[in-house]
């Protein structure tokens, strides 16, 4: 190892002290009590608290821990790009270029090397094509789903969420944790039934 | 791997949700923009961040994904037990009794493999033995002391916290990831000339 590079520790400590504002950035989904929306950070933290506890359930070829570490740092984008409502097509629209500039400037903090690796974590986040990527994405979404059922329908509530749109949205567990989708569809049927989600029948069987 | 066993995952789940409580567990630092308290679970999300990006300061033997595990877990037992003020010596008596009771409640909704595991990362974070739980002490540590400068003084001016308390409380960062220390005792010697820790002469220089 090099020797202690006080440089790099401030550098460091600029990025963790700028990573701090993803705990003011708000999601739509509110926490399980509903007592106020869930913000970016703790969300983060309750992904990685499920990737150990859900492991059982990852795809073949994850690794558990290289997991938890791209659930650690796949929202920072938000910082500055703010967090895109899932159901929401016209938000997404630019999204990709927005957190693009993002992750240059606040993994820019880092010292360049860091700056390299820790932005590599977030695209390898995004491209879904490795196991462990695949996994942490699932669990992306498997998260608000349990939360907004907890909560009494959390954001499928607020915005009318049809079951196309939710299916559409857990696709990644359909296809990643095929294992736990009967349970997971379950629990979609039960807010459909429960009327937390829109059955649109028109749209669905047509 | 076993069969995928329906009942594991309810177990899982019922974990998941009763752990989303500790994103209402408040301590007694503020987030870095001093808009409001920190919870735990935030925390502990910017404890792994944390982990990640000093593990070049981490003691020699740390595995710095072991100790994102302990890190993500830690907390977990203050969704019974409350966070206990680390400057507040009266509501630390009995600490230990009241977390051990809430390690055995709340592990304990996890099937039984996993309830020992979760257990035994809460076990080796607090007894500080292992390279890796060290490491993740004096994260634990130096985070809030980052938080709170940042802040502007945070529970340090909020209950009049005196350097000598601060050095002790900051010990296994000293002993732990000692080069990062003199970047460390800077921080708190620009909060005592700032005045947002008080330097006590008659305590500290008899």
């Amino acid at each position: 190892m090099a020797a202690p590079d006080p440089d790099r520790l401030r550098r460091q400590i600029s990025f963790l002290l700028e990573a701090d504002k993803l705990k003011s950035v708000l999601r739509r989904t509110p926490i399980a009590d509903n007592s106020r929306l869930e913000n970016s950070a703790e969300h983060s933290w309750h992904l990685a608290l499920a990737a150990l506890v859900l492991d059982e359930w990852a795809p073949a070829g994850s690794d558990t821990l290289h997991a938890m570490r791209l659930v650690i740092v796949h929202d920072l984008v938000e910082i500055d790009a703010g967090d895109t409502f899932a159901y929401d097509p016209a938000a997404n629209v630019g999204k990709a270029v927005r957190e693009h500039a993002a992750a240059g400037r606040i993994f820019g903090l880092l010292p360049p090397d860091q700056a390299a690796s820790f932005r590599s974590l977030w695209e390898e986040f995004e491209a879904q094509e490795t196991p462990s990527s695949r996994y942490a994405n699932a669990l992306d979404r498997l998260q608000p789903l349990l939360v907004n059922f907890e909560a009494g329908g959390g954001s499928w509530v607020t915005y009318s969420v049809r079951r196309p749109q939710v299916l559409k949205r857990m696709e990644p567990i359909r296809r990643w944790m095929p294992a736990a989708w009967p349970h997971v569809l379950e629990i979609i049927d039960r807010a459909c039934a429960a009327g937390l989600i829109v059955v649109d029948n028109a749209v669905t069987r047509p």
